[in-house]
């Protein structure tokens, strides 16, 4: 069953502001299973909405149009709805006993404008809006269903769950998409596509399949629909059985896990903590690691080392080995991380030392080349990696490979002694 | 001048990601004079695209397409442009050695999906892509421009900038919009607006005024649109003068610059250098000082004390005072800006210690609240907030907060012994 979304604002078509309503309302209908055709945003003036509607009306059961239902004189749905669908504005009781009780509760007064507000299409059907005073409506012409709702989000999402989503199970019972989403972090979206063809290929009728990147991580997602959401669920993880062993190693979460929280779960389950030193990635690292709540419990502490003079007095990295072979050297991050393990007394510790750009780089050390150490009591790694050109990128992706590193060494322990 | 701008791509549907490059594109468009009529998202499949397109060339003489670009299979949208505009796709060596190039740059390898990169459509423009390796394409039919752009915000962005704006200011010159943003921090949106409201009710005719609020900081746009862009600016630059006065204790930029840049750049300027203490903003203000270019030269570094135990043993915070005062209070803020200060051997530095929730708040210290410290070498100041009850947005605050307050110290020397 075909839906479509329909946003109303000239502070949408400036830019001025992000539609984040759609997004949220696509996920509701989906969910129901729904399949939204298009999302559309037109300007604040009639005959835009009016033929908004009735293109959609053409080739889609369900219209949810957001916006231009407030008070104010630039909002004009509702008036344009009415008149399109022959359904003429009446006071209507209830609608103002609502809008009163609504005002008083918050302690405000009515006023004119608000008064407009029980003015309601003769035939719509009323969806009650707990959060303000502007009336949901639902017209139904020839077969289909248009939805009105104001553009506040929380607005648009009370009434949504409130009366929305009970009255589209009701009116269009249909068979829903199950989607699953596995996480991949260190493997680049041309090569992984590659790696999976064979399996790409063979996926069974009726599964959809899409790769999702951002910098550092990419989300591969697949989905079903049936009437059985089970069965769907069932096929949908037979594929991901058969699929893991090719991605094991880029493979962090099953679910919609980000890095730093699926490390952090790992931490606590093996009752380990971590400190870091930082270079390069300049406080980011820490900075993932403490957006997750309760990390106080597994990450004690960290140090920005950022200029050489802290790598050795705080840090007590040898300032031989750092003349010798440079602050971006597998030494130097090295005994950085070994530095910030005795400093903070932790577990683990993961060091980083790198050349973020755009301007530090040279013909042996260009930017993007980045150092990442991970220490234990008894032992040290480090690894070299080479970014790209963007700063903020570079410091993106060695954030996100030394979380996926020591992600992997808590895995498979590779560092047998702890 | 008319406009469209059309995404596409099923994960936008199926409401699993926002489309924020729509609303970026229509902040370009709008500042070059355009009018953008509307913004639809299809989905990733040849017919849709087809019919959006070939709908668009009817209203609009730009339309402005992202996404489908990528090497991956679900990404159809170079070959339906070549159908569509009967520009048969043809190996460009140029695009090629772009790839190659781009490629080499980050020391990965060449696979044959990378070559169909190469594909162009014979007759269209090529778009360079430097942030990636799906190039930009430009399309001209019947006096209509078509233009196709990758998904990922950060291609997109850099050919926006770096090809597109420019050619169409050549292509299509209008009448332009001088826009020119103030840059707040430290009040509410609902606060500087009563603030600044007998400025707001007498700006002159033609004036444009948009808050654009984020956490922390509110950006106060102007526009005025003139065939003469002098005389636009010297106007917006008269009512620029007029609010000065009002706003001035919040105002960091009259660009739109950073606050972390506005920071580095004064200290730089001061020849003063600083560290840091974090425990609530666990990084992230380190962060955002190192994402600036150059920032090393003021930085020395910084502790991420996120233990207690780091609090005492690191920055040496009197383990009595600990327990007395408990981790967020102003006593222990200032011992550890004191103690980051002696440990760096830095001019300045800040701290902060609070309770970022969603857990750990009580009736005395609720979620939000925050202190604050700025000490030198012979002074130490520490200052309570109180922010809000999201996690990531108290974080981002505390960081802003502590930014702006340093920023202040170095404009008004409150600190007369540096």
């Amino acid at each position: 069953m075909k839906a479509q979304i329909i946003t109303i604002g000239d502070e949408i078509l400036i830019g001025q502001i992000v539609d984040t309503n759609s997004a949220w309302i696509a996920t509701e209908l989906t969910k129901l299973g729904f399949q939204v055709q298009t999302m559309l945003s037109v300007s604040d003036e009639a005959h835009e909405i009016e033929s908004a509607i009735t293109e959609a009306l053409k080739s889609v059961k369900l219209t949810i149009v957001t916006g231009g239902l407030g008070p104010t004189k630039d909002d004009i749905t509702k008036t344009t709805l009415s008149r399109l669908f022959q359904m003429p504005l009446a006071f209507k009781q209830e609608v103002y006993d609502d809008v009163v009780s609504f005002i008083e509760r918050r302690g405000g007064k009515m006023n004119p404008l608000n008064r407009d507000q029980a003015l309601f299409p003769e035939g719509a059907k009323w969806l009650k809006n707990r959060q303000g005073t502007a009336p949901g409506m639902w017209f139904e012409t020839s077969g289909s269903v248009v939805i009105s709702l104001p553009g506040v989000p929380s607005e648009m999402k009370g009434i949504m769950m409130d009366e929305v989503i009970p009255a589209l199970k009701n009116h269009f019972p249909l068979p829903s998409t199950i989607y699953q989403t596995l996480m991949l972090t260190g493997i680049a979206e041309s090569h992984l596509a590659l790696k999976i063809e064979d399996w790409e290929n063979n996926l069974p009728k009726g599964m959809k399949l899409a790769y999702l990147p951002s910098p550092g991580i990419i989300r591969l997602r697949l989905g079903f629909t049936s009437d059985n959401p089970a069965k769907a669920q069932e096929i949908i993880q037979q594929e991901i059985e058969k699929v893991k062993p090719i991605i094991v190693k880029f493979l962090f979460s099953q679910t919609e896990q980000s890095l730093e929280l699926t490390l952090v779960n790992l931490l606590k389950n093996n009752a380990k903590t971590i400190s870091i030193a930082e270079s390069c990635t300049g406080g980011n690292l820490s900075h993932l690691i403490t957006s997750i709540p309760g990390s106080s419990s597994v990450f004690k502490g960290s140090v920005v080392a950022y200029s050489n003079e802290i790598k050795t007095r705080v840090l007590g990295v040898d300032s031989v080995v750092l003349d010798t072979y440079g602050a971006v050297s597998g030494q130097v991050v090295e005994q950085m991380a070994q530095g910030t393990l005795r400093l903070m007394e932790s577990d683990f510790s993961i060091a980083t030392s790198g050349i973020a750009g755009p301007d530090g780089g040279s013909v042996e050390k260009p930017v993007g080349m980045v150092w990442i150490a991970i220490a234990t009591k008894n032992q040290v790694l480090s690894k070299k990696f080479q970014f790209g050109t963007e700063r903020s990128i570079n410091i993106t992706r060695s954030s996100l490979a030394a979380l996926n590193w020591l992600r992997e060494v808590l895995l498979h322990e590779t560092f047998p002694d702890n």
